[in-house]
């Protein structure tokens, strides 16, 4: 039997929209994966049932916090502590593999091929590319990686305060590793990337399979402002509500 | 005998202080491989002499140019066609490998080590990173790779008007290659990264070795207006000016 499930998190009320369009946005493809939401005891029971209704399977797990305030500064993320709980993923061991997406994230496409890469695969962060972006990535559940990640996040911490500085100390080979362990950026074109290169955006757009809307204004927070590159955002934003309002 | 060299190029007077204070930055790092500048005609005489005082071989070559009006106006960049002349540095074939260096790069330490990778090696561009930035690259020296680069550029040409789109079309299989192929993006640190992920420049800034000062403002332009992570930027262009005038 196939245990594979893609795997995301909602820690908190404000990111049920999420979750819930990201689980829907999976199920336009005809995957043939579980669908699983890691949720906290935060949401309310009326979040909780809305989640219920779209995932296969909802997994309650304790809160994890970075608590580290200096780092999240320097992101300017003081929100973002809580990703830590990200790792209680790895808990999940009735599946042999997953595929993790962040809440703001959104499948344009059947994405099943992602369940073929090894532990531990990601995209790069436009920000650092030798740093891979935490909101997709392939992983194989595991209580003893869970255990390590946890025991790194007391002794080490994190760089940024969240969880994607701690997945990179833990996966800090990911950069020299080889082309298994890295997947291709259309699996996690992060919004911003649709001004910072225009010509590689106008040449490789339609290839993208996932969308990854990082920053705090989200698509559910409304339309972006005004400003560089935010016609393309706005077209970004509009794929999202229309999945939405389906 | 180790026939190595480090190769820029300098198609107008405007580059010429670039290549000359990247010339200085890599003879303070003792590396014992020649010193390669590439320049057209158009340079000034007295230009053409300053280049000849740092580098240990000038070749003088055609120009080439992508015309591209259409892509360059996507990359606000109207004036990079000229950078097909890059293409040029695979007919150094007096060499048996190389490592290829914008005259707006600048070197921290000693990079020999870079002779050690492969032909085609390059580090990720932040703006799109399945693609390589070309402005930091190790090959090898090929006439049939340089008519090969020469007729794509004539057939298909670059979707950027640059020789960055041109390369990237010609070794389109790179981001899907294995690690010998792959910089690492202390070797080709872009200068805006030093704002795009914070935390991940703060733990990784001391380990940098090259620094690419992108876009239209170059260091000998003056300091950048204050803005976004112009304090970081100030302290960049600082390090060159160090290598300027020393
Ligand atoms: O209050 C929060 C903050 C984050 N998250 C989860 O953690 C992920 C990472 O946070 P976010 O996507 O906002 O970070 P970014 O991608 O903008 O860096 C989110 O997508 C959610 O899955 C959550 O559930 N509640
Ligand atoms: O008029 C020009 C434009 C470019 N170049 C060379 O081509 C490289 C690429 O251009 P640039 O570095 O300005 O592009 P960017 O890195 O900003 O994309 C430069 O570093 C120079 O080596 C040149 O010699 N003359
Ligand atoms: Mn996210
Ligand atoms: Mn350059």
């Amino acid at each position: 039997v196939v245990s594979e499930a893609f795997v995301t998190l909602c820690t908190s009320d404000a990111y049920v929209i999420g979750a819930c369009v990201l689980g829907h946005s999976l199920r336009r493809t005809k995957t043939e994966k579980m669908l699983v939401c890691i949720v906290t005891k935060s949401l309310s029971p009326e979040n909780r049932q809305q989640i219920t209704d779209v995932f296969d399977q909802v997994e309650e797990v304790d809160e994890l916090d970075s608590g580290d305030v200096a780092n999240l500064s320097l992101l300017q993320r003081p929100e973002l502590g809580i990703t830590f709980t990200k790792i209680q993923a790895w808990k999940l061991t009735q599946f042999s593999k997953c595929v993790f997406l962040d809440a703001d994230t959104l499948v344009l496409g059947n994405v099943d091929e992602l369940f073929e890469k090894g532990e531990f695969a990601a995209a790069p962060d436009v920000g650092w590319p030798d740093c891979f972006n935490s909101g997709v990535f392939v992983f194989t559940p595991s209580n003893t990686t869970f255990s390590e990640i946890l025991a790194l996040s007391k002794t080490t911490g994190s760089f940024d305060g969240g969880d994607q500085g701690l997945l990179n100390a833990y996966y800090s080979n990911w950069s020299s590793s080889d082309a298994t362990r890295r997947l291709s950026f259309v699996y996690n074109m992060t919004a911003n990337a649709s001004y910072g290169y225009a010509p590689a955006y106008q040449r490789f757009k339609d290839d993208v399979k996932i969308l990854h809307f990082i920053g705090s204004h989200k698509p559910w927070h409304g339309m972006p402002q005004p400003g560089p590159g935010s016609t393309a955002i706005v077209q970004l934003f509009e794929k999202w509500w229309r999945v939405h309002d389906d």
